[in-house]
């Protein structure tokens, strides 16, 4: 992922170095575990240990360097690192990897750096959290009007909307948690997962030490069905910033100007158009979550590799495991500080609300005149005549709003009086339940 | 979908017929909720169900027409339905879908009819595990050459392939039973979703009868973000189904033959190559997969709708839905029946496993070798020079074997003599853990 | 495709019947071609033209069932096809076929089809292209706002919009004139392509009187890169369509409201909010766009085939090649329709340029500041000042425009008079350029 | 891209270096046709060229550096430059960028580094061009199997298959070629694209040093169907590359070794079997081609921006315009080595084309039957009694090949005898046409 949008916790996962310390972790854990069983001899797994440790521990830019040196002749990473990690074991190094095919280390590699990621992708969408139910705790009660089709349809809160963002961000969390589960599996099980050359209970020990799974049936590799959960994950979470981002984007538009991104000092809105502040940072998560979505395709078609295993995936998750993760973590940070500093102007949501002179009322009217007796058709009809005329007359001089419409109207006033039509805009009947969602969504007040 | 991928049942769930009955169900419940509250007469819910029910139960194709021909004036769908029911229920249908808006019906039908679709994919599913379970049993010890890269690794059993794959179906299942409980709630919060006209003790009341949850917050639609979900647990058994397809058009190569796919009585390979029998429906449900996947980009562009709701949605669901359940389905149970009836030829997995002169117990005599005392560098040069020599000789009239070469080689032969390394090439050694995978895979036996 | 989203005569082109007739045609022509070569005798060829075109011709629901019938035993499409024919045109139909296999069949025909679905999308199109410039003449001059990032930027004329409009879908026609080329090939090639049964005369002929070109390399299979590009075009031209299609819903805004969707006499807008007249149509658009690009994917997965062919890809095209075909032909003649009658509204267009104070014309008074000798620094912070200002005063009684905000700072004042000021926001100035503009467009007026 | 899968050329054109020198160029060569027309001074140009220029020339990591931190207080990557550009060229520098906009500057450089990329990948496919038609010319007559499903169906050779890929990457260069030309385009129209402060010649002169074509209609952005384009034709050639791998990797399946990707002196197949020689590039290229195309759909998704443009676009580009292009870039230089230098296997080739005991040549002997007059039914079964007779048998000791078993079915031998038999199966028979398609593929030789 570009430096732009990486920030270097969720980097540094993904860096050669940390790659390498997991590398020889797997392998000291899986020689203590063989020495335990008799397999090795304990003083391979013991300087394996003492020797390798302060080796790996060192690894830098020089070692991740020197190891690609190594690889360019041997033409395979495992063996490179091994090799360069014998260089400072000596000879006990030769017990190192017993049994063990590269499949078992890159692999469980893999599960421990996705789980990391995972913690961190986690631990945004908290930040997320906590971001929406403070906004939406704030305005519980600030009227706005809700849109369907992007048309003024009823009032609404504040609250409330951000009360479904909060929902969706809670079921994304959920299904990272159980991605997260789903990658977080072991194998140690040797060539075409067998276990013909490794004791399963070395796979056992390494897993309990990384804190995670066993995997029941590896075939070599750990089954790519897993990862592509993992990254379809990723990409509902993405949806859904994408969704919230779309929501900030039109509430600061010219003609709505609701809420506002945060706008810092110096900061310049346009090269060319000083007045201009524009939602950069909701439409720049709306361009990563595009990017965090497309990797969901190559996440799948890596499902079925051949036979017991092939090495096309590798290529693929190179780029987006660290690139799927270093962008939605990025994303959800960023998304997070913006709902926090969002600015939000509850007159400019009472003006729009007032503005189309009343007709977001109209399905209240309609009810009250069915309800009184007038038939589903004909009130329908005397409803949406009411409010064709007040839309036509938005912004005339002397144009009647909605209630006057109606009051004007025989056919509404033969079955309601002003001060049931009045009864039926009270703007206080649309609250009445936001308590009863928000007590869903947050718990009990 | 097109009819030669649809069985009848899973397109049953989708027919308008299907829809309008679920619709009619909504409303029916609606209005015997609200007339529990008190909302509307005890008479109107009565009505509505005992007039209503069978005009509902004897919508065939001729009732869809009329409908269709009230939607051309009203271009409204529910509309057109809530107005062909009055005709029937009379007078007191204006009672029916008070405080109601359209998504109320159309989401909730959604969620019953995916819940429904769900329900056939896992019993599909089933049928597919139980195929597996059958066929692994019965090759637990079947032996064959596993292949990494396509290329000769090491032994494993046939039955140990197949666990692998019904470990992957067993995983898609969770996520399919998952996904179900995700898209499993039900709406009925009116307009914007502000319970505004409707008692959310309505929203109660139906989603317990339909058996789904309560939506949390819905504005007025349920959020997207679940049938993404849904979809993108699809698009992974897809890919499951791939992989198991793949390996068999691998099996039933001509060069493999392994395996191949029963073939009726009558059945004609080929117009112009009468000899041929072609792994015609592994080839078919890879195609099939590939479809699947593809409704998946479509169902996470339409996580992020505008506001409260827009409609965008909707073109998207009225094909993807019938269309990614209908055609999994299909693929499913043509998996279940090819698994089942697919001829498996041991014998020919057992003169591949021979084929390459002994070399695929390269790892295990490299293990022996080190263990012996000889160094790891050392011993990958003897074992990969006595492999490539048993390689280059493959075919040749007298050439050597693995075995033979090894022995023929003095560095090995100071390590290893004939015993230990027939000791080390032992097959019975390679299936001592198959039952420790089939008990992680299928319980104790 | 669902009924709702297809028109008859694409639909018609994917029929079995068309198909069955267009694979007659092929085999009709070859044997045309063989007699020609004297391959076989010239009365087969005249039986099965004379007997077979009016078999062939006949082909209705009733046939298709019976060849489908026939293909529940062979379980091979073309031979049940080629037996049917067979019934009807007696012992010489042992001629039709010869040398060939099904895929040379199969593959010519899908061209037939695809080329005859590209026609009638190019003339699509062009009914989209007519219905954009009828409406951008019309509004060559409306004067409107021009948006960034949904931000009030400078003016521009609605004509101006359409105009880029235009010339998308110009470039979108090109595109699919190509991508009918790509797939406008014809292979009479036999069994893996190598001609060893079947004269490359014979390709030739049946090719020309096709219509079509001769595929240079089948490998029995016509390439599946031709197709990919085909579906890729499809699905950039659905971009375009979206990208319209959001421009009207965000016309259509409340907040908005420059622009509207004809509205039906009898339309109901919602069921629940009367006055509600939504941009139903667009966002319909928009979703079938999102369809029309998912089957870019499995089209493209369709390339990678193994070795000579496998059927894989078939699967796929039954599929998506009539649904990509029809849901595109729709949605393209639906935006014609709903450009042509589009309701515009100029005169909110003006209200909405004038409704921020005059501060979209800020970057030509800070092009006449720098011009006038003020550093770009100072001129860009002067009139940065003058717009927020403008900004915070918006809609309060007695709030100074941007004119009179810039007309009070005497750092503005000491570089521009009034009369210099009123020249740099004078809004002619703003269109002379849309002329050239329009003749690069849609040529010299 | 991470540097595993980049070369140096490639990633050196997204370099910010090289991006800022691009912007450079279009800011001095916007300022010299400014100067031109009389908009800004003479020698203002002059400064920002003479002055500018080794300034731009010189951007090195600390000036990048130093843009970067400008940024951190603009907020704006464009005005950061501008900025530290200004700091070189003095005074004058306000001359820069009148009238233009960010996206003037953006897309335009945009445009330059898209071209240079299908220029060097354009390269690149000539490179795979080259090293198929050497590898083809060279097995023209190498005969070999071809397979439908997998299958053996009938002889084909070598130089056949190559000239299908050679075909298929020429379509793919033509495909290149047309994007190239898509994205060549240059707009320098100001705010909203009016040209309301910049005269159109300013944008003539840009292009046309630039080697570009002017963009008819931009709306401050170049639309970015443009792009969608570009990459979609990208992964159309990805595709392909994934055919041949394909093709690559079943050719080096133990049971077909046919084919072996060259095999450095040094290399290691595998850590734990070192016999293994595994594909491993050409299941890398495979990996590669999904992550080439899984960025169409981001493309395509950036087509619908907001109204004259929004930003949404931008974070997608920055990731996706290298990334594709530097690994599509390397994907096709390794495939053309590859290629190069894969080791061909006839007599393994041969091998596999008599391993089915002469039942691939059952559609010549199916004609023959035709031809001399049997019925094609009773052909058919004959021939399938034999084929199947043949395969039953193979591997038995003394089991009868295919003209064995057609001589023994009186049948046959009713219309045909031995030496029809052995004409309709003479190898010769098959390869007529190989110069036919060659001159078709590669031109007259």
């Amino acid at each position: 992922m570009v430096p732009r949008y990486s920030r270097p916790q969720m980097e540094a996962i993904w860096s050669p170095a940390a790659r390498y310390r997991i590398w020889f972790e797997i392998e000291a854990l899986a020689a203590e575990a063989m020495a335990g069983l008799g397999t090795i001899p304990q003083q391979a797994a013991q300087d394996i240990r003492d020797r390798g440790a302060p080796r790996a521990a060192a690894i830098g830019e020089a070692e991740v360097a020197r190891i690609d040196e190594i690889e360019r002749v041997t033409r395979h990473d495992v063996i490179a690192f091994l090799t360069f990690m014998a260089e400072g074991i000596g000879e006990n190094a030769r017990f190192m990897h017993q049994g063990m095919t590269s499949s078992d280390v890159l692999d469980t590699c893999l599960a421990v750096q996705m789980t990391r990621a995972a913690d961190l992708l986690i631990a945004d969408i908290d930040a997320v959290l906590a971001a929406l139910r403070m906004r939406a705790m704030e305005h519980r009660m600030t009227p706005t009007v809700g849109r369907s089709h992007g048309i003024h349809a009823e009032p609404t809160t504040f609250g409330l909307k951000l009360a479904g963002h909060y929902a969706e961000f809670a079921r994304g969390r959920e299904r990272l948690v159980a991605a997260r589960a789903e990658v977080a599996t072991c194998a140690i099980s040797g060539p075409v997962g067998t276990f013909a050359s490794v004791d399963p209970r070395v796979e056992a020990f390494v897993a309990e030490r990384l804190g995670l799974s066993v995997e029941p049936v590896s075939t070599q590799v750990i089954p790519r069905d897993r990862h592509a959960a993992f990254f379809c994950a990723l990409a509902i979470v993405a949806s859904a910033i994408e969704r919230l981002a779309t929501e900030v984007r039109h509430l600061q538009r010219s003609e709505v100007r609701e809420a506002e991104e945060f706008f810092h000092p110096g900061q310049k809105g346009s090269s060319a158009m000083p007045h201009k502040r524009n939602p950069v940072l909701s439409e720049n998560l709306t361009g990563l979550a595009r990017l965090v979505r497309g990797y969901v395709t190559p996440a799948l078609e890596n499902v079925a590799l051949w036979h017991e295993r092939d090495i096309s995936h590798s290529s693929v998750e190179r780029v987006i495991a660290p690139d799927a993760t270093i962008a939605l973590d990025f994303a959800l940070m960023r998304l997070a500080g913006m709902m926090e500093k969002l600015t939000i102007y509850p007159q400019r949501m009472q003006a729009n609300l007032d503005a189309l002179g009343g007709v977001v009322h109209s399905q209240k009217v309609l009810l009250a005149l069915t309800q009184a007796g007038m038939s589903r058709e004909d009130a329908y009809a005397a409803v949406q005549r009411a409010a064709m005329a007040t839309w036509q007359a938005l912004g005339s001089p002397g144009g009647r709003d909605f209630r006057a419409n109606l009051l004007a109207d025989s056919e509404v006033t033969r079955w309601l009086d002003a001060g049931a039509i009045d009864a039926a805009m009270d703007p206080q009947r649309d609250f009445r339940h936001v308590d009863t969602v928000f007590a869903r969504v947050f718990g009990a007040a």
